[in-house]
């Protein structure tokens, strides 16, 4: 490695073993240990790995804070880990303008701690925010619980510099907030699962702090009945900024890990929360109440700041709490469209009792995105052989009721073999030539998304 | 054209040269006429055509209204118009989903009052929506007042059917309004300029209408007011749904055109509307006036849809009567940063002195997207001589705010020559890339977006 020492700083890469290790997994349970880890400190750094990278037939897996959930971030075999948390300055939030640029380590919640404070924020909220990378984010496409009023990650990117696989250096999109100049390249890039280029620096939208929030917290009998509460909301016109739904297993779960004190002899509860002018949300939170009430549900308002974070610090404790009883849990992400709440909820409820294994589900109901918890024990062989037709069943289901096999946490390693579920000859066969077009030689993530 | 007669139904197609010609121009003004137009009824009419074309080494020209400000439609030598005004069925209004499904040569207005009978809409309004294609506004990515607020287009669209260049079908996006499964094809289709694939149905997600609107107009002394208080309405945390501007030269063209009683004796006017909650948009149109006061701007509140309407139709006839008092005008759609929008309409103006040549200023001031009206005689030699420098002086002031050369229009045609100012050479061999992966023949919309 000492042809790296010529290109890179001392400090910015690494091949000791010791080091190896901690970048070769992330929360999709899967682990391979890199050849070297690179840092880069800036966007020259990663054009000089890419150069290395070639001379030496070496790929390049480029990594944000590796909480992804379906491998995306996971080596393969001499590879190099292109780790960006050095990267992580704010370079400008924009207040006239309603923009920020972030270098790709910037972590999620530091950047809406930055715009807190100047009256701002940035929707995507990933469950993961304190730990997460806004690169990270990108490349996942990701959403979180205020996706339901604000959309996801692809909806916020205005411009990427990223640097392409033969080392070129590109600048995507505009400034401004519209701008139909040539294909739409930004949004290719977003979601692409760091598989066609290294993103370097981006531009965000951001938006003013909305004047007031109202959560709302209600428990139901059935889960059933729980899924019919969140499509009647949404065919009522009320558009709250998020509709979370935890059930039995999952409450349970989050009360064991942190004491909280969720009711735990109810079926399900839905975490609503409504933002925007103080007397309008007050108008909806009664409309939300009431809807709430006509399916049974109990009902609870959280008054204060203080009462409010701590129900959101259990929601975001919850794929924690369901690894602690549970390590080696599958965890899904499917949606629905919102009208099939209710029924996938019991369906997976159903394939539960089918195989014997329980699965929690939780997640973001108003968006039809439930999170769909296997929780085998991949010491227990039988209970491993189970867990993929568990999974095929529970994706057929889903597509079955129109809707996808994830989210927001993309397909990476752990669902590249349920991609042709989904997705016809001819898609696939689109996408492969544009994964070509951006990385003819395959250098960059190989193995992700795609089986071969 | 025996053969296309054993393909197509009679009354589907036409090679009569009285035809022809109605379907060889857009709203640049460029025409030529076609080889042929086929009016598809379905989706086998379309890959049927493909199938012609590609036997008999013909090119495909896409098309929905024909109006396109760029000659995105305009057909070049040897060119089947693929014309879907036939394809114009709303299939599907889904309530529960907030979704629509149609086909692409359902008319946006056609659309928007469908929806409005069951209290939703669906935000993308153009000018010229009573006639435009929602085909035509996903191959334009089109925008509309409406798109301050509410985004654009590609914002809207879910789902793309669409014929491929070598007849095969494609079906990209996914019913819900998650989903990051493989590369973002959908986005990549809209905005394409109908040079990827031919949308035979789309799937568009739609709102819930707003429970109230507020109109507001304010006359400004000087351009430059108008814009600080476009900047400061935005910096304000204030999102109003429009923030249109009209100079002095478009009032004077729409009250010769349309008698509506605009102001004459100003130099700017602003058309602020703000919906939503009733009394949340009260206290924001206060908001409104106390800024436009504090730039010296005289308020005038529509109270009731009578009045509004006619502000909107009034704003709807900018275009048709500029072209009224200058057939030949050359109509560019820049944008710059919210921030430099005062900037760049004092800039225009003093193109406009330096070259002797009046430019009309209107649009989506909130969005910083503005319509330039270059207003030349074409019959006139030295003012056409002049345009294009003209044309070249305001995209090199917008770039250098950090502004792009379209925001709505597209490049098609007219455009294709400045190409190289806004994008570089990276970008431009990727977007080639891409267009060889979806159309490596080059059968679909030749000579579009690119100049070779």
């Amino acid at each position: 490695m000492r042809s790296l020492g010529k290109l890179l700083l001392e400090g910015t890469y690494t091949t000791d073993k010791e080091d190896l290790i901690c970048y070769g997994y992330d929360a999709s349970g899967l682990d391979n240990c890199p050849a070297t880890v690179v840092w880069p400190i800036n966007t020259l750094d990663v054009i000089k790995t890419v150069k290395f990278a070639r001379e030496n037939g070496l790929k390049i897996i480029p990594r944000g804070a590796g909480s992804g959930m379906t491998g995306g971030s996971v080596p393969g075999e001499d590879s190099i880990v292109l780790s960006f948390e050095k990267m992580n300055r704010i370079l400008e939030i924009d207040a006239g303008n309603l923009t920020a640029i972030v270098e790709p380590g910037v972590i999620n919640g530091h950047l809406q701690s930055e715009l807190e404070d100047s009256g701002f924020f940035y929707p995507p909220d990933p469950a993961s925010l304190n730990i997460c990378t806004i690169g990270g984010n990108v490349a996942e496409n990701a959403g979180g619980p205020r996706a339901l009023k604000y959309g996801v990650t692809r909806d916020y990117v205005m411009q990427i510099e990223a640097v392409l696989p033969d080392g070129r250096l590109i600048s995507t999109g505009v400034e401004t907030s519209k701008g139909v100049v040539g294909y739409d390249l930004t949004r290719l890039l977003v979601g692409s699962e760091g598989t066609l280029a290294m993103i370097t620096k981006i531009r965000l939208k951001i938006l003013p702090a909305p004047e007031a929030i109202v959560t709302i917290l209600c428990a139901f009998n059935s889960i059933e009945l729980a899924g019919k509460t969140v499509s009647k909301i949404i065919a009522s016109a009320l558009l709250p900024r998020t509709m979370e739904i935890m059930d039995r297993m999952t409450l349970m779960a989050v009360n064991k890990y942190k004491n909280v004190g969720f009711p735990e002899n109810v079926e399900a509860m839905l975490l609503v929360e409504l933002d925007g002018n103080r007397r309008a949300i007050v108008q909806d939170a009664e409309k939300v109440s009431n809807i709430c009430n006509s399916f049974e549900g109990k009902i609870k308002i959280a008054e204060d700041v203080a009462s409010r974070d701590m129900l959101w610090e259990a929601r975001r404790a919850v794929s924690p709490a369901l690894y602690k009883i549970s390590p080696t849990k599958i965890n899904e992400d499917i949606v629905v469209p919102i009208t099939r709440v209710a029924d996938i909820l019991v369906a997976v409820q159903r394939i539960s009792e089918k195989f014997g294994i329980p699965i929690a589900c939780f997640g973001h109901a108003g968006d039809g995105n439930i999170h769909v918890n296997v929780m085998v024990d991949k010491n227990n062989k039988e209970s491993v052989a189970k867990s993929e037709k568990i999974v095929r069943e529970i994706f057929k289901a889903t597509l079955d009721m129109g809707g996808t096999i994830s989210g927001e946490h993309g397909i990476g390693l752990t669902k590249a073999k349920y991609l042709d579920m989904e997705l016809d000859a001819v898609n696939i066969e689109l996408m492969k030539g544009v994964k070509k077009l951006f990385d003819p030689e395959n250098i960059l993530n190989p193995g992700k998304v795609f089986l071969s």
